[in-house]
């Protein structure tokens, strides 16, 4: 299906980060332009996705959720990028994490068969786009988060009217924390509210997000927590299906998820289902990522057998745009382009159009130190060999709030030759 | 043309910030399929734009430059929005400005005749889509930026090869500032690069950008010195058509612009043709420009004349996602749907769907305190009225990063009723 798709998805032809496309060119198409980032084929600035390392860091967690046994529904915020979605899919993941109505109606467009929101889904316009999507396809598997008596209730009241199943999980939270139940009184208001609505309702496991808390104890006590909390509840007879799904894990702790909920079981004769739900291992960065990165290759004992680690593969590049003082560049690549609230882009290319073969590592003094919508401003030495025209890559922190900035993102070997081009659906 | 276009423009019927639309719906029907806001009929988040205040901002905007005798080219770069640009040009905009050639392309595809890239234009894939737009419509009017020598000889290299002339605007710096010359011995070298391209390179005119600087003296030194030298410039016989472009002003300083450049003249028998450049004011804000509005009613004689001031136009809904503890309220809005980088957005109307007529105010205690990229945090008193499901109005500071988030933006009347729909092409 999604093959078929990608054959007709018509490239936006006026949109950025593209090199010269007849209308009606086609992002299948993309590959075969013969076009090359070192060439100048293409506009800058531009996105691009190094194709090699994101194969890499496809096997790398499909071995790493192997080793323990979970399954991974990587979260789609991240990107939005449907041809992604298909790569993860096709590398073991069992579905796709979403946050919001709208992603899951562009994911289940493009044939991802299995969809956790990890949300609740509230109010009427958003119910009735998981209506509509359920009411579509039936073997499409959908399920959402619960934390509230009054959503439970909401979604109980709606999905009957429409005569139609709904699953949902368990979210719970930490204190001081993002969503999720804090304690045991509002765990069971939510579960009393789900029991009335025996008919639409369906439990089917429990979800928490660890990411809000930053310190490794913390985390471990919540998910222990969650686990008791899971084996406690299913003694209760709340799951009614053969598998109860226990999900969590952001994109900077899956290891300690993996270690906390991994063969680990039920005393019902139901099978627990572990999903972890990292979404930047897909293209890994070089701030807040890869910190995490170093953490996880320090304590996680798989992680270190496996050798080596995730690596980033999004890089934008751009044009030196003016060089007004002798230590100041400003570059053509701004709060439009690049996240800015994880750490700047950090240079790591240089190139110089038709003077050099290949680029070269940019010295480490030429330092993004603020932006504006448009534009950087770069810290350079006096001495420093650079002009109007050069082409600069920027390595980047926080790869989500970086891929909304693009419709569309080139594909690239190591040379820079475009080897393709995914959309992206924000 | 506009309106033939609009009339076959599709939505994006998987994009955010719709209700349930047909595919192949346009982006001119939208405003006759009866949704409302407050009915639920839209999945929210949503961006909606007050159509009055929208409609008053632009008046607001004619009217203060015929008073000033300057012309107006607002910055598009803020909505990129091709309604909005033919918005702004039927209310006396004499052009778009810009700032990338891939934003020239499509402003120029949906019918803007006459385009100022505020920017070098640097980079063969670049200079290719304006020499492609310049080919294909030799009536369009184009020009850019230069501020160095090695740019100039670039640019007049290029379109030489091309056999094209390329209009250009000298720009002047701050020290310490964005792109511009600094001083006299950097002028001169672009000149004498200029000089090299006669056939080529026509200088039309000069710029500056004055929102890097934030104390008004220093302002208005700069753009004192600016005039000074283009009044040189002219003597010099450096400009080649009758009309001598003088451009500056970004959405905080315009007052100023206007106040040193209107009603100024050459010593020669060109026309001096002042063309401010804020995008801003079409949606204004409650926020850095709500604080420079401040500022002009308060100081400039024609803005406190002309009575009201701009209004906030655009503005953000979404759901109460969660109240998980007593004084914390989680909200379906993140920085996926927000600018974040200059205030917070401020809670503005609380609403809950089937319980009350119209939107109240919403305390002035409910505030949004973080922000991740899907989820904000609302710090709120424990005594607050506040529910799951609830539905809350959000004003905004910075609208160039909130509509970069959004590829369709709903307009919407005084009851919340929609009206229509206008694209962005980011």
């Amino acid at each position: 299906m999604l093959a078929n798709l990608l054959q007709k998805t018509q490239l936006d032809t006026l949109g950025k980060g593209l090199g010269r496309v007849t209308p009606g060119s086609t992002f299948a198409g993309c590959g075969s332009l013969g076009w090359s980032i070192l060439n100048e084929d293409v506009s800058l600035p531009v996105a691009v996705l190094r194709q090699s390392r994101i194969e890499h860091n496809l096997v790398w967690m499909k071995q790493f959720i192997e080793r323990y046994g979970v399954e991974l529904a990587p979260h789609g915020k991240t990107t939005m990028s449907p041809e992604l979605f298909q790569m993860q899919l096709a590398h073991g993941a069992w579905g796709i994490t979403l946050a919001t109505a709208s992603q899951v109606q562009a994911a289940a467009a493009h044939g991802v068969p299995r969809i956790i929101m990890a949300n609740q889904l509230v109010g009427k316009g958003n119910m009735a786009i998981i209506a509509r999507l359920q009411q579509a396809d039936p073997s499409f598997y959908f399920c959402c988060i619960v934390d509230s008596a009054a959503n439970a209730d909401a979604l109980g009241r709606y999905f009957s009217e429409h005569q139609q199943k709904l699953k949902i999980l368990l979210e719970y939270g930490a204190q001081g924390g993002r969503t999720g139940i804090r304690n045991l009184s509002q765990e069971q208001a939510v579960l009393d509210a789900i029991a009335r609505w025996p008919q639409t309702l369906s439990l089917v496991g429990v979800e928490l997000y660890e990411g809000v808390l930053s310190e490794e104890h913390a985390i471990r006590d919540l998910l222990q927590h969650v686990l008791a909390r899971t084996q406690a509840l299913a003694l209760q007879n709340q799951f009614k299906e053969s598998h109860v799904i226990l999900s969590g894990a952001g994109s900077a702790w899956f290891d300690v998820v993996a270690e906390e909920f991994g063969n680990k079981s039920l005393s019902t004769n139901q099978t627990l289902q572990v999903i972890l739900r990292p979404g930047c291992y897909l293209t890994h960065d070089v701030g807040v990522y890869l910190n995490a990165e170093k953490r996880i290759q320090a304590s996680n004992p798989v992680a270190r057998d496996m050798g080596r680690s995730l690596l980033p593969a999004l890089q934008l590049w751009a044009y030196v745009q003016a060089v007004p003082e002798s230590n100041r560049a400003i570059i053509a690549l701004g709060k439009r382009d690049a996240a800015f609230d994880a750490g700047l882009p950090i240079t790591s290319l240089h190139f110089r159009p038709g003077a050099q073969q290949r680029p070269q590592e940019a010295p480490s003094d030429w330092q993004i130190t603020a932006m504006m919508d448009q534009h950087a401003f770069m810290s350079i030495p006096e001495s420093a060999d650079i002009e109007v025209g050069d082409m600069l890559a920027f390595d980047i922190s926080h790869p989500c709030l970086t891929f909304d900035k693009w419709r569309q993102v080139l594909l690239v070997d190591e040379q820079y030759q475009i080897t393709g081009a995914v959309q992206t659906l924000f």
